[in-house]
């Protein structure tokens, strides 16, 4: 994890370098609050990655790359948080909330824009095919939003239609990061198309994990509350799994669980964790994880790279989704 | 007049082959519904004549770039109207009033990256100076509509400021279509530069314009209720500059305006242009137009191509100025 930590670095020290101007204050303090409200950085770190992949010496080149997928990613945070209303993001006020909606409106805007401004400082002739892609995987980031919340308003989502909305609001952002550093470092089409699939299978394993983590975690070290997808019915592979399967006679109680709150049945997690358990619901969705899982890794394995240089890939890969080798 | 109407159609027919996706639903809807209530498509024009204007030839080469001045001007609509709470859009509902704020909010958000991909569709020699050049004016226009959100919460605004807030918001746009255009049809850039200025003034004077019609206009022929501005203590030309030379004297005047209505005070119109009568704002209003016009104008002059080739803009720039030559 060494070279982890020196690609890091580097992202950190030439994001630094790119400082924002003064005024208007209401426009750019809230995006060096966003920024400063640093993640795990994964993404900005996968173009870095992608890069090295193919020729370690295009790393440095990739830096305004990673800037703009970190910035369009805290962009989609401001805005989806808006839409969510939601009061916290990484611990601390969200933007709207700290500031107000049209604050928040208005700068993410302008976050998105400077993610283009840092495209812009890329090698020029890589500029046309990176701009293409990251047109096409912001508007599906855009669309995955659109369903998450068309799916809230709705009583069934199908598990083909779930999966799908996943891959468009969190996957292709991981398989562009990659793939835009592949393009960097001039590597062929077919290759950076398998980058690009282990990123985007590598992601949705991802979010059926965080699924079924939200109700099979371990408390400590999951840190969210177990079982909070459950209290807000949100749409998850365990759900829509379990409204695939359920049989009519069981589908009165979902129906009254779903009716209730914590006050109303202080065992709704409890009750629905039985029903979840009669239908094995742990289980297929577990599967479904792997499915994903090993379409990833079977990606990776199959660039025609010399399989060293994949190690890192592989580490984090392994460490996301907490896998022992 | 006619080769616009050339354009403007060749325009129409490019906007119809650019389809949006039929699903989600509720993100495209109601970028179809904005763009379907056309305004006058000034912009789009612009970019067709700046191209026009170095080299005939280009013209159809620069129809995406035109889609993408378009689209951007609408996303910043449909983001605009959110925050100014504006129930109506060229007499229709707005996208926030139809639908919803979400809705609104991530609708234009996708409108914004649709008007980059049509960036990508330009001649891909051309690519790195054209988004360049749109992603400074596309930040600046956010300024400039942060600007102006600030100033209403403001009691004082500067005349410069003000100036400098319109060129942000409304006027750098202008500039940026023509810019477009020129860069396609491969000119020279200082000849890019003096297209750009001609763009950036004439916007400055039209803005300066429409704010000494919202008092001093034909009601007739403006098209909107005569003291509009007035009535909702809008910053404007008029009010800054009155701002600027009023005496201690007549300050307590102006102060009690400010706090009226027009129900408490009938008459808050043609007092306020009493006040603009003895200090003859009217008059250095009309001046600061005229300025910025006469280097619009004279920007224009010097770009080092045929006479008869600006004789379009030279038009253009007459019909939005109400000149007669």
């Amino acid at each position: 994890m060494f070279q982890e930590l020196v690609h890091a670095k580097a992202f950190q020290d030439y994001l630094e370098t790119t400082s924002f101007p003064k005024t208007p204050q209401h426009l750019y303090d809230p995006i060096r609050y966003i920024l400063s409200l640093a993640g795990k950085r994964i993404r900005p770190l996968l173009v870095l990655m992608g890069a090295e992949l193919f020729d370690e010496s295009t790393v440095e080149h990739a830096l305004p790359a990673s800037a703009a997928i970190e910035f369009f990613h805290n962009f989609s945070l401001i805005h989806d948080d808006i839409m969510d209303v939601a009061p916290l993001r990484r611990g601390k006020p969200t933007v709207h909330q700290k500031w107000d909606a049209n604050v928040a409106i208005l700068s993410g805007d302008a976050l998105l824009i400077k993610a283009y401004q840092e495209l812009a400082k890329c090698p020029i002739d890589k500029i046309p095919a990176l701009l293409q892609l990251f047109n096409t995987t912001s508007l599906e980031v855009c669309e995955g939003q659109q369903y998450d919340m068309d799916f809230e308003g709705r009583a069934h989502v199908g598990e083909a239609e779930y999966i799908d909305m996943i891959r468009l609001k969190t996957s292709v952002l991981l398989g562009c990061a990659l793939q835009m550093g592949a393009i960097i470092a001039g590597a062929e089409e077919p290759s950076q198309t398998l980058l690009y699939d282990f990123g985007v299978n590598l992601g949705v394993a991802f979010q059926l994990q965080d699924d079924i983590l939200d109700v099979y975690g371990n408390p400590e070290s999951f840190g969210k509350q177990i079982g909070g997808d459950i209290l807000s019915n949100k749409k998850t592979i365990l759900f829509v799994k379990l409204q695939e399967l359920i049989s009519p006679d069981d589908q009165s109680e979902l129906t009254y669980l779903l009716r209730q709150t914590i006050d109303t049945e202080p065992e709704k997690i409890e009750k629905m964790m039985n029903l979840y358990a009669k239908y094995d619901i742990q289980t297929l969705a577990i599967y479904q994880k792997e499915k994903f899982t090993t379409i990833a890794y079977e990606k990776l394995e199959n660039i025609p790279v010399e399989d060293y240089k994949k190690q890192a890939l592989f580490s984090l890969a392994d460490a996301l989704m907490h896998r022992v080798r």
